[in-house]
């Protein structure tokens, strides 16, 4: 079973839209188990349309058509797949009410050409999902098929998690549940994490389920994805939990997360699970932490504030004046934990390309601090800069027993 | 002459990374007058990438294809492309030297399997940019012609500037230099755009030359793009500047920048050129101006520092209190305009997913404040919030005449 991807658009083509939506469907497919070898952009032209849905109905068993399904006349995507199936439209009712209905409760009046977003080739069938205006298809050619589905993401995404996805596994007699999870690491490299884990990997390639594979995320850390292929649900999140346990176990604190998960939003938890508050004091990293921290916090019931400016470089070394800052960032917002990150004054200890720079937490009674060597560019710098400075902080939150 | 583009890389049909090579290279196709009707995604394998440069060959004059010229097994785009050119490889030594010289000046040992990237097919030209260790290739097949690049952003678009594009123009027969220029403008719709620009887009559409086009960026603002064809280039600057001065006029104080100029950059600009300095007080926007402003001011001599905290609601509206934050900042950091921006509180005037929010500029005696009603959800109020009080401070800098 291979299934290959075709987005629609001229804007695609000449690069004023990036299409993220392959790249998700891929991802999807691939979690799911189905093979996809061929991602295909084309714009909103009949004939090139056509013949990349022919190409694709020839080489695979699927096609994926995302986009071309709005209401202007640029919105050919429908009429190429009638086409193909070489039947004619049939205006479907039920859509046609449910696309009314919608901009009525928006208050605005329907344009009558939205009316063909309710045409459906005749033979194919409508997706239960329908998030907008756009309904998804099902169309058959022979005992091949094409899904068209939207290109806006949010909508494409509803539909292809509740029916492209499980029409593929149906269709490729796949009955296994493929289940995944990520663990989300810091402070160790891909090398030392594939050391650290070559035994268990080893152990693996002969169990043959789940597997494990890494992933480079810059900033975001490296990720390290289970998946498990398993007879129904229940068995598959009892392997996902028993390997993320096992994982766990070797790798120790440099998990920090799983799935979804940043680790300032670890960080809002473990600080709310102890009812503590936070300030921060900003010179290297410029305001960047306080937007991160904020950004899933915006009450900021718990991130209380920070301060920005430059550090003076008063003769204090970089350690001892990011301690004092962060103190005062404490006790300037009153909270129960003061952050501060500050950058060694140039010429102390640069290696080429890199910069030290010191990080400082002061929670209860105790002072935390240490320097870390980090890329000197700039961006770079702010963001491992803050990454650093939090981590510390999750790994000082973990240790305390309060 | 058209031209299309393969991707090659099985991690792009995974989704681990987002295929936006392929949109620049589009966008510059489409700035040098090249059709480009198709662009394909295409993994790591020899039949496939090569059955998609047979079929990219039939149906297009040529072809450029991104990615896979690395040093490891993985990286066969060579092979390929020597087989559908029907030669072997030789081994070019001019670039194994460099290569050799690039790892020794890094301190680093080449791997000797690093020197199968100076393997060259017999007929193929190396072209002269080459910032890394990947040469890139033009690879004559009958009167057509496959251009490989590496898929190193950085690398690539050095080689699709220095050569592809020239390579494509000069066989497309087109002697006209292409150039366009940006003009970003914030606060007017871009329906709003569209009719005020609408006489003089009449007027291009008969003269043919420069053409223009709007392209609405999100929280970048609109962006209209001047596109000016010439026979020489100080024939194509003259056209782009004097369109410029034309559009400027109709559109007033909206325009804040062009090409890259970002709000901040364009604020830091005015700033700079007036010798103040400036200090911020955020609440709604939690240190993402901050944030903004120090990426573009590391050292923060203008951009002296910022207080993020909550604004508690002490009954005041919110005009009144952001105007209060902007004065306290200036204070606490001695500087010479003060910026705040504090939304309303919850309740007062609200209507379905917008919020009230208060800008605040303290500019020598004058106090300069607005309400905005900005898109009501976490993200987008943030950065909406940002932009609008960076945009104030823009236009009041521009009538100062100090």
């Amino acid at each position: 079973m291979n299934c290959e991807v075709i987005a629609v658009g001229t804007e695609l083509l000449l690069g004023i839209i990036v299409d993220s939506n392959s790249a998700w469907i891929g991802e999807q497919l691939a979690l799911a188990g189905i093979d996809s070898y061929l991602q295909v952009k084309v714009g909103d032209n009949f004939q090139r349309i056509e013949a990349c849905l022919r190409q694709g109905l020839e080489r695979s068993d699927a096609v994926i058509c995302c986009g071309g399904l709005g209401p202007t006349q640029d919105d050919i995507t429908r009429d190429v797949i009638a086409g193909v199936m070489g039947v004619t439209m049939r205006r479907d009712a039920a859509i046609a009410d449910k696309i009314r209905r919608i901009f009525s409760a928006r208050g605005r009046v329907m344009p009558e050409n939205n009316l063909r977003q309710a045409d459906v080739p005749i033979g194919a069938r409508v997706m239960a999902e329908m998030p907008g205006t756009a309904p998804g298809l099902v169309c058959p050619v022979g005992n091949k098929v094409i899904y068209a589905v939207p290109g806006v993401p949010s909508e494409m995404r509803a539909m292809m998690s509740g029916t492209v996805i499980p029409d593929l596994r149906r269709r490729s007699g796949q009955s296994a549940v493929i289940r995944s999870r990520v663990l989300r690491t810091w402070g160790m490299s891909e090398s030392g994490l594939a050391e650290v884990l070559a035994p268990r990997v080893d152990d693996l390639d002969r169990l043959g389920n789940p597997t494990i594979a890494y992933q480079a995320s810059g900033i975001e850390g490296i990720k390290v994805r289970i998946v498990a292929k398993c007879d129904d649900e229940a068995t598959a999140a009892r392997v996902l939990d028993s390997e993320e346990a096992l994982l766990r176990g070797l790798l120790g604190e440099v998990v920090f997360g799983i799935d979804g998960e940043s680790m300032e939003v670890v960080v809002l938890k473990l600080l709310r699970n102890k009812a503590m508050t936070l300030a921060a004091a900003e010179s290297v990293t410029g305001g960047l932490l306080a937007s991160r921290m904020s950004a899933v916090d915006p009450a900021m019931k718990t991130f209380r504030g920070a301060l920005i400016g430059t550090q003076e470089a008063d003769g204090r070394p970089a350690l001892e004046r990011a301690s004092s800052a962060a103190l005062q960032a404490r006790r300037q917002w009153g909270a129960d934990v003061g952050l501060a990150a500050v950058a060694e004054a140039p010429g102390v200890d640069e290696r080429a390309g890199t910069r030290p720079v010191a990080l400082a937490v002061a929670m209860g009674s105790a002072q935390h601090s240490e320097t870390t060597i980090l890329p000197g560019d700039g961006p770079r710098l702010r963001e491992f800069a803050v990454i650093n400075l939090l981590n510390l902080l999750r790994r000082k939150l973990a240790e305390d027993p309060a």
